[in-house]
């Protein structure tokens, strides 16, 4: 049991924040105990941590994220999103094949995710299994959260990337075992099939990982609807399902309630209530969205709809893996979808804040918010150094953070109670 | 005489980048006196400065920004243009009234321009004349590049910020010969007359500082069709004038190849021509377009077109001084508004690179590019702690800094051949 006291903010639902002025936190057994303004009697004479003026907030659920893409991050986005592919994101993640490699590129992933206040993630990794225990075990030793996946791809990559649909299944139930075995009782660390995309997947492929699903009763995430040369392809490829949300289904790669289906730009009004139907989490991917000309996603509209949406990075698809700028970018992508349509209003700040922890905590269980039972997942925030002459409210000195503020500003990171490692130690070049 | 070695990117025209690896950069007076990968034979014998693998590129020039406002950047975004400035820009403004006050933020505001690379600005301050000299002090101080103007705003203010037309007027001219006789022998350092924008600047005072303009040849910055009530406003108060831009030009507040004006995201094609005959350089501002809702700039478009546009911060329209991000949010803000206009091409890489350089400089005289006879602005970027395992090219590498690096990268910042001080003193609280 610990006692944290500081300045509280967190969103329990989309439209309100809660503020506690020098409130106080009470963590048991990685769970939030307590949160309010008044230390109950009960633990008067405990030990107190007191963080002074800081600001203790959720930590940040990134809830699509690519591992193998940070070290080619920022670079060809003058291309589309197949174009893209090609060049240069399957080139990087073929260096992925050499675990020597990996070894010392994922620490510098997670450092990257801790560095800037992502508490969770959901990872895809590359398509090769030995990489891919190394980034479980970066993660593990970093104590963050996650979902992690190899990734599956038996069609249409590159000859290096390629696997054939035997293989893709073999090595991803021998990962799952794997897994299972070495952090089946690490709560916060899971398996997640990953099945690139449509065009990646063969239908044996997918039907195979969807028996999978079923059987190990694992989530599922992939991407869906993010450009529109893409959904002509799977178009032409899939003519036997009614869209491209349908061949996810059709083979069974929706679990109700267990999916996340990234970008979902384009989506038909069939698409959409199939989504909300299978209680879908879509991670939304503002910048991703911007920095590969893929449109913007009617946000608004889909919250009014009923649909499940979360702020995600989608790293390498755009260029951080930081939340705060995603917060930013998906308010500034909504200002001008509804500059363009006018029925749709513009996210808030709260509903931007909403979007990156509790919404996307959902997919982790009862994470992102200190209501009582919640994960104690939290950031510990010295604005110090951002701080000007002008009074602040404490919701200002918050928006203040995630607009001006920088991954200097995160003092410290917890993930079920206990601290992170961070930074975890890099391998040397 | 200076001789620098490292590798040398710039971009002398719009469409091209001129790199030299492990070339030479010779300095003289302050200026480029030659850039290549060979050291001319009559200089074999002098010393070289070595920067070893180190990026040497131009210093950032940013035409529009508000230096009062970083103390308040980030907040309010939930607003327009309008409510916004009254609700939070113009009560941070009145806080200048104290000169004390200024004395502590304009050093922080100084040291976050350097900090991320910016060596010239056009900078308005607020409408009190004894805080933009310290500001104005502290610039010099910092060796930095700058047109600096006291805001004039003798209507529809705040009752702590308004001035009669009287004291504008006369505050202004106090503040051009103070500098004057102060700063006359600076050529980086200058004053530029600075109607905060129509809506707060009566006809009397309009005209009392155009007549400034021609007196003292001095250059002139607004605002312009930033947002569609400000337009609608401005149409009310000045029904007598063909347009917004018309409305400077009727006040003589649109010298030829001297004025800037920012945003001008909604302008008619008459406009546009009054824009281009007087040689008028465009601040495009796409961070703060997005921030505020006031759209996106058809920047392809009116290159096209032949206007002058360089890359500004607006901050605190924006929510950062920092140039790279905002290069990166015009290629975004391009892309986006080409997926609703797929005849308008969205900016490459090198366009924002150069628009943010060159474009900008062309203002300052011959800025913003290595070539021979322009002002030696640089900076020296170790990129070493974004490199990862995958090779990349020099103009990759550039990329990588603009789109994932960040202030840490930039070890060296120089403005006409002198080395600025960085960090400057900040007084204590």
């Amino acid at each position: 049991m610990k006692i944290y006291k500081g300045n509280i903010l967190f969103t329990p639902s989309v439209h309100e924040f809660t503020l506690y002025q020098q409130g106080y936190l009470i963590e048991e057994e990685g769970k939030v105990k307590y949160t309010g303004v008044q230390l109950p009697e009960e633990y008067q004479k405990e030990q107190v941590t007191d963080f002074g003026d800081k600001l203790i907030i959720p930590g940040f659920n990134d809830v699509h994220v690519h591992a193998p893409q940070w070290c080619n991050a920022g670079i060809g986005f003058s291309m589309e999103l197949l174009p893209w592919l090609n060049t240069y994101t399957f080139p990087a993640e073929a260096h992925f094949g050499d675990v020597e490699f990996a070894g010392k590129e994922y620490p510098r992933f997670v450092n990257e995710l801790l560095k800037h206040g992502t508490t969770r993630a959901c990872i895809f990794a590359s398509r090769h299994l030995e990489a891919t225990k190394v980034l479980i075990d970066t993660i593990a030793e970093s104590g963050m959260g996650a979902y992690v996946g190899k990734v599956n791809m038996d069609r249409n990559a590159i000859p290096e990337l390629q696997e054939t649909t035997e293989d893709s299944l073999r090595e991803t139930e021998e990962l799952i075992l794997w897994m299972k075995e070495k952090y089946g009782d690490t709560p916060k660390l899971n398996y997640i099939l990953t099945p690139r995309y449509v065009p990646s997947t063969t239908s044996d492929l997918m039907d195979g990982l969807g028996k999978m699903s079923a059987e190990y009763h694992l989530p599922v995430q992939s991407h869906l609807d993010e450009n529109r040369d893409e959904i002509a392809w799977v178009r032409q490829l899939h003519p036997e399902s009614a869209s491209f949300a349908d061949v996810y289904e059709d083979h069974d790669l929706m679990p109700k309630g267990r999916t996340i289906m990234a970008h979902c730009i384009h989506m038909t009004e069939e698409e959409m209530a199939l989504l909300k139907r299978k209680d879908v989490l879509i991670a939304h991917c503002a910048m991703s969205n911007a920095d590969l000309a893929s449109g913007i996603m009617p946000l608004r509209k889909y919250l009014d709809f009923g649909l499940n949406v979360a702020i995600a990075s989608d790293m390498g698809g755009s260029h951080t893996v930081n939340m705060a700028e995603h917060i930013v970018d998906t308010i500034k992508a909504s200002k001008i979808y509804w500059f363009y349509h006018p029925q749709d209003k513009a996210i808030s700040f709260t509903e931007g804040f909403y979007l990156a922890t509790k919404a996307g905590g959902s997919f982790f269980g009862k994470v992102g918010s200190f209501e009582e039972g919640y994960q104690f997942d939290a950031l510990v925030i010295d604005d110090g150094r951002i701080r000007s002459g002008m009074e602040h409210s404490l919701l200002e000195r918050l928006e203040r953070f995630i607009y001006v503020g920088d991954s200097s500003c995160i003092e410290k990171r917890f993930v079920s109670g206990k601290e992170c490692v961070y930074p975890i130690k890099e391998g040397k070049e």
